[in-house]
């Protein structure tokens, strides 16, 4: 079984309107000193065998046509 | 500035609808040979100044007030 995590976040200037309202969210609940704060997605999938090499590949293959829109969002996987 | 990444993933046991709706989506996609997806949030927030364990202190308080359900929800913060 391999581990992976893809993790999903907003390409740099794209504007992330949810990422603003947590923002001033953390600022109404008195935290002070943020400078941004952006959200993303993070992906912990399993996968039966144990071909790492395989296992990327297809991992980049579900995170270019599923995971990720890679118009606006980059993605990074790490394999345990 | 510091920056730092807080990932939030459900706690073991807790039902994810979502993950499975993604992990169902790959298989029709043609991807076989997953186990299981799970899905959570990551949130990527700069900080300002250089005081790294205040930094850390006051993003814990912030997980444990907004960022994060712990009934739930586990959370991990890595600091560049």
């Amino acid at each position: 079984m391999i581990k992976a995590r893809i993790t999903v976040t907003l390409k740099n200037g794209v504007l992330d309107p949810q990422g603003k309202a947590i923002e001033g969210a953390c600022r109404n609940l008195g935290f002070e000193g943020l400078a941004s704060v952006r959200q993303g997605k993070v992906f912990d999938v399993e996968i039966e065998g144990d071909d790492r090499d395989g296992a990327k590949a297809r991992l980049d293959a579900m995170c270019e046509k599923l995971l990720a829109n890679t118009v606006i969002e980059d993605y990074s996987i790490t394999l345990d």
